[in-house]
């Protein structure tokens, strides 16, 4: 079965953990090679976020695990790439 | 025959199968390298989604048969690459 | 006499053939190393593409035959490379 | 004395010659690499068109002698480049 | 446990110690390769800064450390990466 | 001392000569590695051209010389590098 | 302690010396191997300009000093990179 390779989660979390918290446990996975998370919004409750997280083989249960572990939840998924290769979304005259 | 190098569809789907599950099912597919998948609207029944699929020798049949398979349609193919190389479109004057 | 590498065009199609046959078409033209097609803008009879071909020594004609045996007109050249290089055009202060 | 390595032009031209027959005359030209030229506007008469020529040393004077006896005038020269290497024009605050 | 590899804060600071002072401070942490602060606002009292820290193993709260014994404060933590390797936030359609 | 390594000019200069001869005359100068002139804005009387010289060594006095004894005058001086590489600015959040 | 590796600077500087004379001044600097100076805006009396640095080794009260001995004076320090590399801010979605 092909391999996730990228993941764009959009994520609402409560200010604990704090972003390097989440970015380390989820950079702790197996198969995952980086994480990166961007603050979008943040109000007195929760932040909102964009995690990205690149690897050779990103097991998705286990990703989505360790947000809701931490009292966040996946607003929506905003991109997946799989396969062998990592591949860019192309521009197109419809965007 | 000249061979497909890359496919962008406009596809309307179900929330199930995910983002992820389809990204796998056609990176499955032989001839195909790898395939993004970025959601562009959502409601509650359907998502809009953006298909990128890039490989040697892309059987559209076959990516058109997966699709469907999952309950998902193709609303419109946005672009196709045919050939020895992949060559990007160039933006002209009249753009 | 220089060889052409690049052209880009504007053209009306049917919807039958696909984008898919018209680029695998066009690819398979001696002198042609790859083609995009892009869809511009569809409605219930006809769609309009921008087509551009690269490769070493592109014969217009071919192109154009096999553009008008498939139903289909070039509304527009928008753009031709010709010579030992693929030259990009240049951004100005006119532009 | 320096050679003229890059010519940017601002060109009205009749339908004939078409844009491909004016790019491969264009090309042959003795010191001339390559030859782009992009469609800007069109109408009944005329063709406004831009044409990017580069090469190791440029003969002006034959550029616009193939330009002009095609029924084309320049209507501006909006570019040169000159010197051992094309240098890019940079982006200032001013601009 | 995976590294921390990049950070990017939104820091509210008097203007002693200056920007060059605080970047030479944090440069100087143990993990951390190069350090970019740039001035977004500025009034008779404090500077709006944004401060970028790249390294192979950054401690988030030494970094914290320093900022807050120069009497500055971080607003915000705009931006975390952790893993083997910095991984870019790649756009989507819901940007 | 310290080398000129590029200069951005605004000049404003009459119809003679061309582009394309004050382009040769400046990249005839010692030091000079290639020169752009592009065409801003142009009535009957004068062209304003932004011009652009990169080099190993530019003498300065000397760019100046040949843009006046051709009639023209410099408008602005836009942007100047000198030292032993060509650094580029860098944008910031005060741009 | 870290090394200096980059500086923007906002200044304003009277006509004299010029753009090319203040360039030189600082790229003469120990530790510097680079500098841009671009012109933002002019009137009868001053100059407002964006100076950019880089080098090895910047210091930073020698490039204060060159400055304020030419007349100028720094408006303010909009960028500083410190450490082993130059790092380039990152855009986050707070930008």
């Amino acid at each position: 079965m092909a391999n996730i390779r990228r993941l764009v989660l959009d994520v609402l979390k409560p200010h604990t953990p704090t972003l390097v918290d989440l970015a380390v446990q989820l950079a702790d996975l197996e198969g995952i090679e980086g994480v990166d998370i961007s603050l979008k919004e943040m109000d007195q409750k929760v932040e909102n976020v964009k995690i990205t997280c690149e690897g050779e083989n990103i097991n998705f249960e286990q990703v989505e695990r360790v947000i809701m572990e931490n009292g966040a939840s996946i607003h929506s998924l905003d991109k997946v790439s799989a396969g062998a290769s990592i591949i860019e979304e192309v521009t197109t005259q419809q965007d």
